[in-house]
């Protein structure tokens, strides 16, 4: 159950997935930290530190299963030491023999901060394949709109029209930039730390760099080449990312939210057979995955923000900035997968409303084709004149612009016509295609697990 | 179990405390909320719009033991709606006759927002307990040492002498504020919520605003007169002045922090007999606890700034900034209960070493009584030349101040004794005195509980 | 000129006001400072530490016209010391035998904080004044639309009916908390600061305590009973407490924003003769004070945040939290002003377009008033069972409300609209008259300069 | 002057440099919008969009000294403008023909989003410039210091023996992370706007992409190959990469402050001539530059978290987020560049005092080896007999290990100095060759200027 609403029985599924929970949830994370301290043995083995078969065995014994959390948990808070607890309950299921060559010259920072590195490629795994997925039904989508007109919104008000494809390229080409951030950062995070007492690896004497690169190497993860105890960078870079590509994912919910209002129209959350979204007010239609990815941007940013400030780190361990990853870490990755899982849904089943959209653009009347009319105007009477007419033309009276233009002499009905039925989109379209052709290039030179 | 480290087996005794996963862990959240759905059938039979046997049964059977937790959670999945699931709970363990009367006209926020207030009440009680315990530790603390002469220290580097009791006594003026902050927010936070569907009560009629003043009175919170959906300032300002909180107890802590390194050696955390700091460094006593009321703080802070964020909610009701004070309210709360538990246990068994401060005041030699000298200087030379005098000899020969003032002839031998020995410290234990004065008359006028 | 925007010549109004920059641009703070040392010469010499002729000679001469302030620049730079610039180019405009005379063993945090002391009395007076004028704005709108109806809206759709009255009632409501806020804090905020060297006041010898409440005297300030080198929650407090009002101004602001929407149009921003929205777009209106003062309350949040995170202050003082407090202080206090007279002329020339407003409720159908048809039909054939009916109706047609309910013989054509037609408003009425009697109980008792 | 510090005459180098005053004060800024202007002329004099002697024109007459500031300043005032302002000053000084051959088309974020584009090159280059001279002298200073042997701490406790080298190896290592940053974002930073009115482009009709690409040519940027009005993914990834270099810088100059401390004495501060650390305590010398990092990293990290919370920006403009960046960007960039330039003279002239680091480190005696007793203890007597041996000695006579372990008849004298005398910094020292030799490749292979 837990005291935190992210662990509750009944709202957990708002503030995480079932995938990440079998990263993160206490048997998961203990596990991974088990299996980190049969990698060291192995490791060490390899080198002649323990016995290759003490190695063997504590690779067998080291299950989570097995172990008497209860027990752990007293001897975690009687020692007041983050893993002793651990290492006395593993201990309990081995022989004695084998129990001098567990966790040999490690330090809790060894285990967690190799976590770390297991956790940010299973994140960054997860957030690349959901982020190409998102990628591909954005395309789709801004394929399928490329020329469905609609109002461009500036400060909340219409302006001149746009189309949605383009609107949806943006998101698409915001999508592609996190893709890149995440190629390109993987090798910074996906690294273990083997640094003992002090990052020095003393305890290890001659042997201690060959056994860190075959620690990692047992580990799938990079060799860091030097310890990075209070080099938070790594983290702060890695929490930041997914806050970016929160942020992202709240933009379009933000969009959705607001294009979803019934005096717009234009956009519907996909309906859900059993949800309901209000009791008192039956017949409402709330969006509510939108609004969620806002909320969880919020948090994501926060948690971020608490790694940033915490690459300021002292010496050689620093527990003030340490510490306050445990939390914000797996907080930010929580909820960056649940953001993305929730995109996923909202993009694959948006209902889109070209005819709502085409009404509004209409219903706003001349005014959103104004960009065109003054273009065509200004060639006609030069900029700065055609400016000021169409500034006092539409301050005065928005709904007929054209009349006004024929009144003043200033054009033709038949130029007014012209200008404003001119190609507004053609360009949008472009463009469209444009994030459509250079994505396609990228994703078929990339793999699709994460490189 | 749940995915996040604070809720965790082994780890959740760092990030809250038993009292408060009394308030805040899954079932006690839900009794809460039962509670609430009774109390609103009770002042709702008191008015007529349910039956009073209605309200009986509903008060009777809203246990949250009698409810099938996993159809609840499952409801709650199913409808996305978050209070449905525990209303079918409820109905299932009610007759059919009374299903109907309850969580009439109300909605979630009703329940949550009212559940904060109750929330407010208890962590903010909790909180004026602590503070008032930790204020009285301070004093004891200041009194006790309001003589002892150690090393002020600005910018990292000992200056002139203080008094570790003047030190004290600015935490415990600085808890009394963060108690007056209590006693003056109380009224603002401990609020019921009963706005309905969109905050103007229609459903209810003419006994609108009678029906809240009950519902409210039902709970032991007060009546905010105007319902409160998005004007959240009452949620920023209680989880803000928690987030201070933290900050005066990291304050704290990183001060004993500091001076427990063994270089400086003057106070060192309590010793706990089955503690182990370091497997690698067995030598090591870490400064634990003085560490991680910085790590709570920086979490709390962070938090805080989520609800701050929030109070730019729109129209009626905003789940965007709501629903991140579910995680950031609790989350504060309960990261501030574990801080003061923390910082009452390092206070009370504070190893306070007089002898190596007064070490330290000698060993920095004549420099930390140069106030006292370039005011007996001062008088004598003028100020300039004073200060003049004395950058020069401190910066060429830091030990050798007397000998230096005696040989260019500024002062004998005899004056720099005598200046250097004044009253140092004298008003530093007068300002002991006035915070304990004040302290006092504060402490008794008022309440124990929080008023 | 500056570096920053905000201290440009074409934008610096976007980001403070003429009456801020009186208390804060260069010259000004560096008066106020002078003043400071002006009154600590008096206060000493009251005491005998200085000739009271020189505290005269001083007081007259510490003007920041009469100094060279290339001088002072050059001087500040020379030493890396943030006062002793400004000391030398005093000096230079006093005659050599007051020279002595001058910052008698004070240290630059005590006038930077006293500054502070006076810069919160002025920013605190100003906020009092506005906050009080924007309060009767508003309880004035609120009382002439207190029957405006228009649709409540949450998660951004259209609910059932509210008032105008009770949004900006709710709005009124807030402003006054903020006001009691103010009026709480203000014997916290504006204290002088007296430490010396380390906070002991050693220099002074039996004199400190007596000096320190007469320096404070002179300048108007409270005595703070004890050094607060790093005690930094005042500051935190009191930008925290400028942070919230501005997250209340762009509350405003974002719902003015929204509701100004062309297709709600509800609201709009007061008209401005000269304002240009957009040159390529001349049709629009932009309502670009809303927004700003959504921007400010971000900026805002942020330097609040900075001076929460300043409260972990070491030692006797601490250069890397306070000097970040010179920035976010004066930022905060900048920002809250500006977003004053922005919120002030926004409320007082906010054009209210009731029409639009009932309009919106029609076209949003029976489903606005289907909190009522609730509450009707739910007294007719039970709660849960209306419940159903209407979530079925309002899904399948929400246009058909009444007759589908007679279809079904669920209610007859009269019943449905005596139902929808009931007093939906009564209560939001009777909150805004709620709001306005406690705002006017409290505005009889207080004075209308901040207390 | 200003109405901010960091545009202040006395502290204005404090917040900033000179050289970024060149890309940042006003004067800059505008001379930066006018050469955005004209390059606009150009290219669309190169599409026949304007006469090619028009685009000559406006290239030689936009200069911002040629412009009346104040009739600027005023006109934007007036307006409510951001930008219309500057172009009437521009018309002022043109011809009366040319005049409508300005800023066509464009819009107010298409000047400042190019801006910030130009922006970041600028600050970027400066970055890169400096990160890799810190990068070079932090790697000669490992070199110099890469087996002089220091007491490593953790949790502020000294534990084993590192090398000073190690320590700064990890500096450099972080800093060639930055390097590996700033070049994999250009090509997402270094990129003009063209948007128009709502990013589509419309007013040019059919030339609309080949005008942007020429535009983005003229200034030597990327054509972004869609518009990005609201997705500024772009500013808060920079704006975030500078808050990092700033984190690292801030833990360089929090490391130094700490190991200033005269109790610790192992590094100081370049000493500065004319510095008066302290008029009060004329024997004090601050680290002033070290703590000065630790303040600016705050305020960097406060700004770059307004910029990532601008990524949720609404429709094709929204004022809330982006007029933030206006203030945000800014202060982010200047923040970072004095950092840099505090940074490298405190690396340059940074005193390091080997004896005294070999001194802490007998000082607090066999501790400081126990990592190497224990390792060879271990091999004696299994690692967990060993750790409660060393357990037990070390917390009852922490400076008696040696005859502990002899008496006890764990291990004889010669075997316990065998072990602490053993290689307990090799493996340190390796780790400095091997930051050493993967910078020196990276350097190699990149330009000394910002690709």
């Amino acid at each position: 159950m837990g005291t935190r609403l992210s662990s509750s029985t009944l709202y957990a599924h708002l503030w995480g997935t079932p995938e990440l929970a079998g990263v993160f949830d206490e048997r998961a994370m203990l596990q991974s930290w088990l299996d980190i301290l049969a990698a060291l043995a192995r490791a060490q083995a390899a080198l002649g530190i323990v016995p290759g078969a003490a190695a063997e065995e504590i690779t067998a014994a080291a299950k989570v299963d097995a172990l008497d959390l209860d027990h752990v948990a007293e001897q975690t808070r009687l020692t007041s030491h983050s893993t002793l607890g651990l290492i006395r309950g593993l201990l309990n299921v081995l022989p004695a023999d084998v129990r001098e060559h567990v966790y040999v010259g490690a330090t809790v920072q060894d285990v967690t901060d190799t976590w770390f590195g297991l956790v940010m490629r299973e994140v960054g795994g997860i957030a690349w394949r959901d982020l190409r997925a998102l990628e591909a039904a954005l395309l789709d989508l801004a394929r399928r709109h490329r020329t469905t007109v609609m109002a461009g919104r500036t400060h909340g008000q219409p302006g001149a029209p746009i189309t949605f494809g383009l609107k949806v390229a943006s998101w698409a080409d915001e999508v592609r930039r996190h893709l890149q951030r995440l190629c390109e950062g993987r090798d910074r995070w996906v690294v273990g730390q083997l640094g003992g007492a002090v990052g020095a690896l003393a305890f290890f004497g001659a042997d201690a760099l060959e056994l860190r690169a075959r620690f990692c190497a047992e580990l799938g993860l990079a060799d860091p080449g030097i310890s990075w105890l209070t080099a938070r960078d790594r983290i702060a870079e890695f929490g930041t990312t997914l806050a970016l590509i929160c942020g992202t994912l709240a933009r379009i919910g933000t969009e959705v939210y607001e294009l979803a209002r019934p005096e717009i129209g234009e956009l519907a959350e996909p309906a859900s057979s059993g949800a309901v979204s209000s009791i008192t007010m039956p017949h409402k239609r709330n969006p509510e995955a939108s609004e969620h990815l806002d909320t969880l941007a919020r948090l994501a940013r926060s948690s971020a923000a608490v790694l940033v400030e915490g690459m300021v780190a002292g010496h050689e361990r620093d527990g003030r900035a340490w510490k306050a990853e445990w939390i914000a870490l797996p907080e930010v990755c929580q909820l960056t997968g649940v953001a993305l899982r929730i995109a996923l849904g909202l993009v694959d089943g948006l209902e889109v409303r070209p005819e709502a959209m085409a009404a509004n653009v209409t219903r706003f009347g001349p005014g959103l084709a104004s960009e065109r009319v003054l273009a065509g105007l200004s060639a006609r009477i030069g900029k700065h004149r055609a400016q000021q007419a169409l500034h006092e033309l539409l301050r005065e009276d928005g709904a007929e612009l054209a009349a006004g233009l024929v009144n003043r002499g200033l054009a033709t009905a038949e130029q007014v016509r012209t200008w404003a039925g001119g190609p507004a989109v053609d360009a949008a379209a472009q463009m469209v295609d444009a994030v459509a052709a250079r994505a396609a290039t990228a994703r078929a030179a990339e793999p699709r697990e994460w490189p």
